[in-house]
This record gives C-alpha cells, sequence and structure tokens, in this order.
C-alpha cells in the first residue's frame, strides 16, 4: 500500500481515536489492547498507530522487560496486573501475559505444565477484568514467512532497525511451524466469548494497521461526546516575543 | 522548515540515536533527559524525534499524571525519583521535578516557601544522580507569544489537536510574562556546573528538534560500540505461508 | 486463659512457625494468610502470634490503607496482588479483599452489583493463586456481642487502645447482625473446596490464637528441613569492648 | 534489667507512643526512624517496642531485602525513597541507606568510591528530606563483643532464633573491629546539625529500648493533642452472641 494511500485513509481514523480518548476520559472507561503475534509483524508500529494523536499521560504503553527472578516465583499475571488502567486511561500492551503461550513455550522459558496451567488461567483471568467493566481487545498480527524473511534481512542491513533483530528472532525464524502450532493451541484456549480474539493479516504493515485501528473503532460502543465550548478571547495586547537574561539558546541547527 | 529538509538532516541524527542507545545498553549508561518549555512549544513532538526508533523496553518517556494527596504531602522528589534509569535505560521526562518552578509557581499551586525550597533542593538533588553517574541533560525549549497563539488556535481548530487545549493552556497564554519570570528564577538557581540548562528555539518546531537532537548527541562521548556480528543462514527450506484452523483473520481494510 | 497457661502452650507452636519460615525458605513456598474477622476481634494480636518470631525480611504484614481514588477505579483486585508473595515468601493479610464482601457491602460503601461481583470473582482469583502453587489460608475470628462491647469500652477508655476505637467500629457495633448476615452470604459463596475458610472462636483471644495457629501448622505438609550446620569456632582474642570516638552514647534510662 | 522492672518503666513510654502517632495523625507530620547498629545489637526488639502498640496503617516498617541486579545498577537512594512516609505516616527502617556505610563496606559489597560517595551523599540527601519538614531520627545501638558472643552463642542454640544466625553474622564477628572502624568514619560524615545521631549503649537490650523510646520521645515536640469525644451510647438490645449457619468454628484448642 502506498504511503499516500494510506495516510488518506489514516487521517479520520486518527480522529476517531482522539475522539475514542475523549469518551474514555469523560465516561471513565478504561481500555486494554493486546497486541501479539509473529516477529516482525508490526506490533510496535500499529501501537504508534493507535497512540500517536493520544495524550501520554492518558495512554500508556507497556512494554515488560524480562522478569527478575522474584518476578518470576509470583503468580504469573501478578506483574501485568499493575499496569491495568484506573478510570479513563488507555493501556496498550507490546506483548502482554501471552509471552507464555508463544515465546515462553516455544522457547522452552516455560515447561509444559506452565503452559497449560497458562491457558487455563487466561479466560478465568480475563473474564474477571471483563466483567468489572475493563473493555479488552487482544489482537493477533500475522505474517507469512517470506515476509518476515525480508523483514529480518531488512533489520540486519538497516542500522535504525539492527537493534530489533534479538537472538531470539533469529531462534524464531527456524521455529516458524513451532509459533504457528502454540499460536493455534493458544486461540483454541483463549478465544473466549467475554475475550475474543481478532486476527490480522500484517503481510502489508499499512493495511494491516488501518484494518486494526478501523476494527478496533468498530468495536467500541458510540463514543461521541460532545467536546467542551472553549472561550478563547483575542489577546489584550501585543504578543509578546521570547527575551532571555540569564542563558541564551544555542544556536539552531545550520541550514544551508 | 520544510518537511523534506527536515527529514533529510533527521535522517543522520537517527541513526545516531540508535547507537546511542546500543552504546548505552552495552556500556550500562544511564541517561536522563528533561523537557521542559512554553506550553505549545513542542515538547512531545521533540520527545518523539529522540524515542522513534528506540527499543521501548529500554527508553522510557515519563509523563507524570497530577500527583494524589498522598503524593502532595511526600517529599516533593519522591515519585520521580521512581522512575529513574537502570543501569542501560534511557529515561526522557514529559516534564519533571521542575513543574514546581514553572506552572506550579505560576498557577498558585505551590506556596513561595515551597518555590523557595525547590530552587535550593534540585542543584542538590541533581548533583547526587550526577554524582552517582547517570547522564543528565535539561533542555528547555522556548517559542514566541505570536507563535503560541497560533499553535492554540490551531488546538482549537484541529480536532486531532483539541485535547491539548487544557484550561491550564488558557490561563497560560495570559500569563506569558510570569512565566517568564519564572523561567529566569529557576536559571538562575538551578543552572549549574554539573547539571546545566539547554536552552533552544522552537519558533520553528522541526528546527529546534534538529538543534535538540544535535546538541544532545554533541554532549555525549563517543558512543561508537561495534555492533556484535550476526549469522545469518539462509533458511533451509521454501518459507512457510500463514495457516489458520481455529480462526482467521479479519477482513482487509477495503482498498478501492 | 491465663497468660501463664498460654505461654507454655504457645512455646512449642512458636518454635513450629519458625520451622515453617525455615521449610519456606528452603523449598521457595509462597503462604498467604488472610486475618478477617469482626471488629476487636483480635485480627492483630493473632498476626503478632504468627509472626513475631519470624525474619520481617521473610514475612510481611500487608495492612492497607483506603484506596485512593484511582484504585477506586481500577480492577478491584489489583492493589491487593502487588502484595502477593515472592519464592520464599510469608504474606499476612490484616483485613484483605473480603473488605468488599464486609465492611463495605454493610457501610454502603460498595452497591450491591459490586458485592455480588466480588462474590462470584473471589472464588476464581482464589483458584488461580492456589492452581499456581500458593498456599492460601482464610481465617475468619468470630466473637459475641458482648465480648465486642467489652472491647470497645476497653478502648474507650485505654489510652493505649483509643486509636483502635474508630467510627467505622462505633458504627458497627450498631450492625452486629448485618456483619453477621454479610458473612454468612460470604462463606456461601466463598468457602470453596480450593479455598476453604477456618472460623475460629475469639471470645477467649488468647485461646483463639492458639487454636488459628495451631490449625494453620496442622494444614501445613511436613515442615521439617534440617538447618544446616553452623561452625562456631571460638574467637581467637579476647572480646573487645566498644569504643567510641566521634560521638558518644546517650545516658541510659536511669534505675533508682 | 529485670523484666518487672521494664515493663514498669516502658508503660508510661507506650502511652506516649500513642500520643506521638495521634499528634502525627492529626497534624499530618511525617516520621522516619533509621535502626542501625551492631549485629545482635537488639534493632528487631527495638523496633517492636517503638511499634508494638501503633496503627500497622499508619505506622510501616520496613526491611529490604537484597537489592536486584537492576536496583543494584539504580541511584543508591533509590530503592529507599520509594518507603518515605506520606502525611501523616511513622516509617522505621530495620537497617537503612546505611548499609553501604556499615556491611557493605566491611564485607568488601561495595567498593571505595561506592562508600566514598555515599557518605558525601548521605548528608545532602537527609538535608533534603529534613528541610522537607520530614523528622528523621538515626540510632545506632552498641553493643560490646562479649555481648555479641553470648547472643550468637544464643542463636545457635534457640530454635526460635537460629534463623537469626547469618552467615553474615558469623563473618561479622570477626571483624568487629573493622565494624568500629567503619562506625567511626560513619559518624564523622553523617552526624550533621540537621541529622544528627544518637548512639545508644544496648549491652543492657531492655535498658537500651528505654534509653532509645524515652530520647525519641523527648526530641519531639509537645505532642499533645486532645482526643476527639467520643459518644458511646448504650447498646439498646441484649447484645446478641454469635451464630454460624454455613459453617461452624474449628475446635478449640484443648486445654486439659
Amino acid at each position: 500500500m502506498k504511503r499516500k494511500h494510506y495516510e488518506t485513509a489514516m487521517a479520520p481514523l486518527r480522529e476517531q481515536l482522539v475522539v475514542m480518548a475523549r469518551w474514555a476520559r469523560t465516561t471513565g472507561q478504561r481500555i486494554v489492547v493486546l497486541f501479539e503475534g509473529r516477529d516482525t509483524a508490526g506490533k510496535g508500529g500499529a501501537i504508534r498507530a493507535v497512540s500517536e494523536k493520544l495524550n501520554p499521560r492518558q495512554c500508556h504503553i507497556v512494554a515488560l522487560a524480562k522478569p527478575t527472578e522474584a518476578e518470576q516465583s509470583q503468580w504469573y499475571f501478578q506483574r501485568y496486573v499493575d499496569h491495568l488502567p484506573s478510570a479513563g486511561e488507555i493501556v496498550l500492551f507490546d506483548r502482554s501475559w501471552y509471552n507464555r503461550a508463544g515465546v515462553e513455550k516455544v522457547m522452552g522459558y516455560a515447561d509444559d505444565a506452565q503452559v497449560t496451567r497458562f491457558l487455563e488461567q487466561a479466560p478465568a483471568f480475563e473474564k474477571m477484568l471483563v466483567d468489572d467493566g475493563i473493555l479488552l481487545f487482544k489482537y493477533w498480527l500475522g505474517t507469512d514467512q517470506a515476509q518476515q524473511e525480508e523483514r529480518l534481512r531488512e533489520r540486519l542491513e538497516d542500522p535504525l532497525k539492527r537493534w530489533k533483530l534479538s537472538p531470539i528472532d533469529l531462534a524464531a525464524r527456524e521455529r516458524y511451524d513451532a509459533y504457528t502450532d502454540a499460536r493455534e493451541a493458544m486461540l483454541e484456549a483463549t478465544h473466549t466469548a467475554h475475550a475474543p480474539w481478532t486476527l490480522v493479516d500484517f503481510n502489508d504493515q499499512k493495511r494491516g494497521r488501518l484494518t486494526l485501528v478501523r476494527d478496533l473503532l468498530d468495536r467500541l460502543p458510540d463514543t461521541h461526546v460532545v467536546p467542551p465550548e472553549i472561550d478563547f478571547p483575542a489577546l489584550d495586547r501585543e504578543p509578546r516575543a521570547e527575551t532571555y537574561a540569564v542563558l541564551k539558546p544555542i544556536a539552531d541547527y545550520p541550514i544551508e
């Protein structure tokens, strides 16, 4: 999909995301969106598409680091619970509790009993959140292995993206089928009426982002809230220019 | 500044920011950057310029909400300390402890004694962080009132930006001079040898971002670290396409 | 029950609690004990009986203050989850998530829908903890109203206990029956096979403490762990007395 | 000192501690007390003497575990700052940031540069807390080596105390003089006008507790606050006895 096309299609969605955020703030709604999927699928870009025009004091992105040893010994969901939203907040999880059913299972970081227990607990855990009134959305971003290979190669060659190429990614490319199996087991166990999964094709990332954002907006109820009137009288004097006494600004970036 | 110009100038800086992040990760450096300045100056955009290509698991943006009543009764710096970096982390503060010397002073949320105490404590507090080895950078983004007026009007009219128009912003436009005075008092007290301020002109936001990022990079020592060799053998089979059994992806966003 | 009797009976139990703690530390067990019951029943004293000889770095007492406004808008269990144990830890909850089914219900701080939802969620929540391997014990301490009246009067008159006499206590004495009803509804809904309640009569507080501690110990598996050998050679010199140069100790408390 | 004597002397001090707590609650004072000293000196017992009659929702005991790897890489004071009091709270630190100048120095867990930096930063850090209005008290509990030896031997032999006998304790007994030197260096650097140390002789632990509590109370301003009148009308019916339907209490602890 061409950038121009994308921008044209995304523009009204951005406005609707802002409307959604105002609605959440005004009505105290709590929104949680999980972004899961293949390595390289484009989770980061999708999260940016949702969050870029929103207030960072309202919309939090949660990208947890590897658990500490103490955290590993706790109830599995504990460190995620800490980031669930208060009234009016939107939380986007860049990977989530589903790590256990994906990378941890495939790479052997969790044993079979742990994975099985997770697949049993996740629906019950999510039911509690949903029954409590949290709006929970779960997206899984798919991509063919050919695309994945191309993107991995791009990461290898693009200095801006090289940090994204983790040893786990490299292992993951050899376990494409194991990840597929893990996803199917995950869907089987956790695609529930109260917290369904939505799968989105991210072979074309721009189109994938449009599809995801459109779907998210469609699943929400009517989010229109009349914004408050703002009184914006004319200034009663000439606008002032900056004046600096203690310290001056540094030289501007040079333009030839 | 034209977008094309901006993009051309920003491209190599983005690469250097990625190099910086790799260096921080590899050497365990901790980096803290404070973004302060006029309302509408462009703090959010500057933070995005620094963070957009970095790993969100390494580079954290801290945008604290209004303190709770309990937090208000604590040692003023307490809720900020909680977000200081561990080894290898980069923390960008979207407004910071300097709230007390800016908005809280001008709007009367803090009394004179609190502001005076803050201006005494901030240099001592920062000295401890710097002596501990934290790399601390403090940016103040300036903009003339005419620009500020234009941007406020834009926020009023652009549905994407209207949420940014807070009652405090509207009060702030009438107190442009009080903010100037508060900034001068802040610089007088807290522009120190160990933690100097850097003022950047953000009348042109794109140019301001370039100036700020260029300056940040220039202040760091040599951040070059040889990235590890990555072995990327050819796949030993045809790449697999996604196959879905339990659940299919939803329909793609339509393109006419 | 006489103090001397009590001390004689408690002595071996204290030793077994220490054995339990060593076992938890050595094997990585996580133990959670909830203390609920009538106002004045003696929760604080029971918690002290369990914890007094244990390492405060291992055995944590959780007595949460009133939730903040933000916490009130979160998933109800969120602020409790934060205190669940890591490997080897023992957590004693001085009141717990059951507040919602007790004081919040009786005093009208939670509405019927919230109480009903809580009574549905508590068993599911606890099942997740228990299935995760946490050892969960739930004690409810009962006392007749005549006893309660006597203890309230004692609080009124004893300056050491007056702080315990909260307005809620005073309201509670008039709602003895409502608390009884609330307890019965709570037991009906949350006395489960995986997380049963244990009721203990605390009309005699010393005897109640013995009953509770004895029961707790009986429910645990064999906790015997051979303590490590400790090599304790004689000092190779005369023991040194304290010598102070910079600052001297203050005068001892006078004894006539 | 005899137990009876001790109890007689402690009784009025306990009342005054309760008065102190009411004063802190009513006036919003924040109190921090650090308990440092020789191993076996009796920090735990002293903390219990201060806290035993206070509301655990107001008076918090902070006994931090070993720092995680991430915490070790943070600003040294960060994990302590997290536990500083809000208005009306009393925080008792069972060991504190002074670990760095004591056990970490003597056992080599911190290098010379870290210890030197700590000794420079501690007074500045404490000055910020004190200037912010926190009431800070620093106690160091001393004991002769002969006493220490006796208590270590007691820990060895008493099953209730054996857990207290850590490998570090055993190493500490051989480094009695090194601990003395470390204490002197600590006092030299951190016994300041704004945050003085108080040394207390704990060769007799009961007397030491009396000395410490008496000193703490003496250093506070007049803490008398008239407690609110409490209306305690007679119950308007016969007090009810507990009645249990769903579940009965377990059998009482047997008394022969």
